[in-house]
C-alpha cells in the first residue's frame, strides 16, 4: 500500500498542475467524471452490494444502512451534481483588491486554490464524488479518507472518477482516496504538515472532536448545531408557531435544527404554549426548566406526558431528535448570555417585533448566521444561493456559515514592480 | 495564581463587552492607555531592570538583551503606536455583502471580531502593548504570553494597560498576561479550546513548531520566511544588483530577507556574478551548486573565500544571517519546482524582462507574495499600507501575508425575515 507522504506528495503535484488550469478545461474535467460515474454504475452498484452485505452482517442500523446504500437513481444524483458544480462560476483567479502604492508597486489580491484539501469522513459514499467536484472546481487536489463502512463503494467511486480525470488529461492524483481505514493512520494523516493544507472533518460530532484534538494540519471545524430560538417578549405567536415546528421537526437529523427554545418569562403562555402544543403534533419532547414547566403542565391543549425537567445537560445537548429544551428568562441579556454560553456558534433565532431588540441580538450572538423572525433551518449554501456546499464551518477562522466555493479558495498578493527596493 | 481557564473564561465576557463598544469608545480606550504608558514609565523601567539583571546573570546574547532593553524613547514609542493604532479605520461592523434571497430574507455578511485571541511570543516587551492595540481596536479581548526573560516587564506593562482600561470602563481582562512561563501552561494554554479562538505564535521557528505540533486551538503561523529571488534568463543587471543586495543584506534578521537566489543557467555569467559580487562588499557568504560555484570561482571581482559548496540542507535553511545560497536552472518550470519545493511559502520575487514569465512565476509560485522585480522585503503590514501589522502570516487559511486589524477579524451572517420557514 502506498504512503501517506507520498499521497501527499502526488496531492501536492496535482494540486500544481490545476493551478494552471482555465476554468473552461476544469469544467470538461468534471463533465467527464459525471459521464464516467453513469457508465460505470454497474461497478459501483457491484462494490456498494459488498458494503451492504458486511453492513447486514455487522448488523448496522437501518438509518445507516439507507445512507449507505447506492441506487441508480442516487448514482445519477451524484452526476447531475457534479454536472451543476461546472456550471457554477469559477471562485479562483479573480482580483479581489487593488492597492496601488506610492513607490511605484502595484499589490493584486487574487483568489487563488488553498492547495491540497483533506477530507474525512463516515459512510456516505456520495460524499466521495461531492467532495471531489467541489475541490476540483476550485483547482484544489483532494485526499479523502472515509470510513470503513463505505470502503468498497468509496473505493469504486474514486477510481472511476480518477480513470476519467487521466483520460480527460488531468493528473488522476487530484483525488486520491486513503484505502486503508485504520485509526493509526487516520492520526498520521491529521499531521501530514507540508502536504495537507486544510483538514474539513464531515461527520458526528465525536469524529470532528477526534480530529480538532489530534491535527496539526489546521482544521475548519464543521456541522456541530446546538441551535437557539429565543421567544422575546414581543415573539408574534403566528409567526413563532410555525418558525419553530419547522426549525424542530422538518428534518430532526440535521445541524441546523433547533434543539433549544429559550423564552422571555412573559411569552410563557402567550407564545410557548402554542409553541410546544404544535411541536406535540409530532410528539416532540419538551425538557423544561422549571418556570416554563409550571406554565406548561396545566395548560390547555398539552400533553403532559411529552414534558420533562431539564436538566443542566439538556442545555448543552444537540438532540438530532424529536427533543426540544427550555430555557426560561427574564431579560434579552440574560438569553443572549444563555446562547452564547450554549451554543455551538452554528445558527440562532430571535423571534420579535421589538427591532431594536432584534439587532441588539443579531449584534450580540456570536454565532455564524443568526436570524431575526425565520427558521435556523436557512443554514445551508442551496439556502445562501451558493450553488454547493462542503459543509457549515462552526469555526471563526477563514469561513463561517455555510462553505460554498469561495470557501475553498485562499488568497494572494502579486506585486508588480520595476526595480524597487526597500 | 489564578487558572487558565478561569482566564479564558474572563477573556471571554470581556470580548462580549468589546463588541458592544463603538469605535469612538474604543479609541478612547486607546488613547487612555497610550498615556499610562508614558505617565507609568518608572514603574515600566524598574521592572525592565529586573529583567535585564536576570538577563545578565543568565549571559543573554547581546543581541537578545537589546531586544529585551526598555528605555523612555522605546516606551514613548510604543504609546505613539497605541495613537497610530487609534487613528485607523475601525473594520468591525463593515457590511461586506448584501444577499437578498427571493424568498424575502435578506442576508447581510457582516465584519465582526474573532473573539479571544491568543499570542504565544519571545523576548521583545513592546509586543505585550503592540498587540493589545491591534486586538483591542479589533473588539478581540487577548490572552498573552510571553517568554520568562521578559515576565517582569511584560507583567509591569499588562498591569499599566488593564488599570487603564478599567479607569476608562472598559473590561481589565480585555487584555491578561499568563503569568506562569513554563511549559505544562504553554501547552495547556495551546489547547484551551472553547475559550481562545485563534493562537498566533510570534517568535522563533522553534516556537511556532511547537505550537503548531501541539495547539489544538487554531493557529496562525507566521514568520517563516525561506525568501527566494528567481534571476530569470532576461533579468536585467542593473535592477538585480540593488534588489538583491536589499533584500539580502538591509536587515539580515527579518522574515522577508532573502535567503536563496535561484539563476537561469544563461544568466550565471551575466547577472550572478555582479550581484555576488555586491553581495561580497557586505561579506555575504554564497553557498552555491556546482554549476553557479564553477562559474564564480574564477570571475573578476569574486572573493572565493566568501564561497563555499551548496548542500541539499542549505536550500532549506533560513539562514537569517550574511549567508545566501545559489540554485542554477536550466528553466523557469525547473525553478518555480524548486521553490514551491523549498519555500516557507512567505515571499519570493521574479527578476525578469519576460512579461509572461514574470506572470507565469506570480501564477504559479504558491506563496503569500509573490513579486516581479522588486525586493522582498516589501512583505510588511506598513508597505502594504496597513498601518498596523500583527506579524506575517505563513498559513494559507484566514489571512496570508502581511496580517493587519482586517485579518483580526471574521464575518458572520445577519439574516432578516418575516416569518419564513423552509
Amino acid at each position: 500500500m502506498i504512503g501517506l507522504e507520498e499521497i501527499g506528495k502526488k496531492a501536492r503535484e496535482a494540486a500544481y498542475d490545476l493551478v494552471k488550469r482555465t476554468g473552461e478545461e476544469k469544467n470538461r474535467g468534471l463533465l467527464a467524471a459525471a459521464a464516467a460515474l453513469r457508465q460505470q454504475k454497474e461497478v459501483i452498484l457491484a462494490a456498494n452490494a459488498k458494503d451492504l452485505a458486511s453492513a447486514e452482517k455487522n448488523g448496522m442500523a437501518a438509518g445507516l444502512v439507507d445512507r449507505l446504500r447506492l441506487t441508480e437513481e442516487r448514482i445519477e444524483a451524484m452526476a447531475d451534481s457534479i454536472v451543476d458544480i461546472a456550471r457554477l462560476d469559477d471562485p479562483v483567479g479573480k482580483v479581489l483588491e487593488e492597492i496601488p502604492r506610492d513607490n511605484g508597486l502595484k499589490l493584486v489580491k487574487m483568489s487563488v486554490p488553498i492547495g491540497v484539501v483533506g477530507i474525512i469522513y463516515e459512510a456516505r459514499p456520495n460524499v466521495t464524488s461531492d467532495a471531489f467536484a467541489l475541490t476540483f472546481k476550485t483547482s484544489n487536489a483532494v485526499i479523502l479518507k472515509g470510513g470503513s463502512d463505505a470502503i468498497y463503494s468509496n473505493t469504486a467511486i474514486a477510481n472511476v472518477l480518477r480513470t476519467a480525470l487521466s483520460e480527460a488529461g488531468f493528473c488522476r492524483d487530484s483525488i486520491q482516496l486513503i484505502e486503508a481505514t485504520d485509526h493509526e493512520t487516520a492520526n498520521r494523516f491529521m499531521r501530514l504538515n507540508g502536504y495537507v493544507d486544510v483538514l474539513i472533518p464531515r461527520g458526528s460530532k465525536r469524529l470532528i472532536q477526534a480530529v480538532v484534538e489530534n491535527a496539526s494540519v489546521p482544521v475548519i471545524e464543521t456541522g456541530a448545531g446546538n441551535c437557539h430560538i429565543y421567544l422575546d417578549e414581543t415573539a408574534d405567536v403566528k409567526k413563532a408557531v410555525p418558525i419553530v415546528f419547522n426549525a424542530k421537526t422538518q428534518r430532526i437529523g440535521v445541524c441546523n435544527a433547533c434543539e433549544s427554545l429559550v423564552v422571555h418569562r412573559k411569552a410563557l403562555s402567550s407564545v410557548l404554549i402554542p409553541v410546544i402544543a404544535k411541536l406535540q403534533e409530532k410528539n416532540v419532547v419538551t425538557a423544561a426548566d422549571e418556570q416554563a414547566y409550571a406554565v406548561l403542565e396545566g395548560a390547555d391543549g398539552i400533553r403532559k406526558e411529552l414534558l420533562l425537567h431539564a436538566t443542566e445537560e439538556d442545555f448543552g445537548t444537540e438532540y438530532l431528535d424529536y427533543r426540544i429544551s427550555v430555557k426560561t428568562v427574564d431579560s434579552l441579556s440574560e438569553a443572549i448570555d444563555h446562547i452564547n454560553r450554549y451554543s455551538t456558534r452554528h445558527s440562532e433565532s430571535i423571534l420579535t417585533e421589538d427591532a431594536a431588540n432584534a439587532e441588539r441580538f443579531l449584534n450580540e450572538i456570536d454565532s455564524a448566521c443568526v436570524y431575526w423572525n425565520a427558521s435556523t433551518r436557512f443554514t445551508d449554501g442551496g439556502c445562501f444561493g451558493f450553488g454547493a456546499e462542503i459543509g457549515i464551518s462552526t469555526a471563526k477562522l477563514h469561513a463561517r456559515g455555510p462553505m460554498g466555493l469561495r470557501e475553498l479558495t485562499t488568497y494572494k498578493y502579486k506585486i508588480y514592480g520595476n526595480g524597487q527596493v526597500r
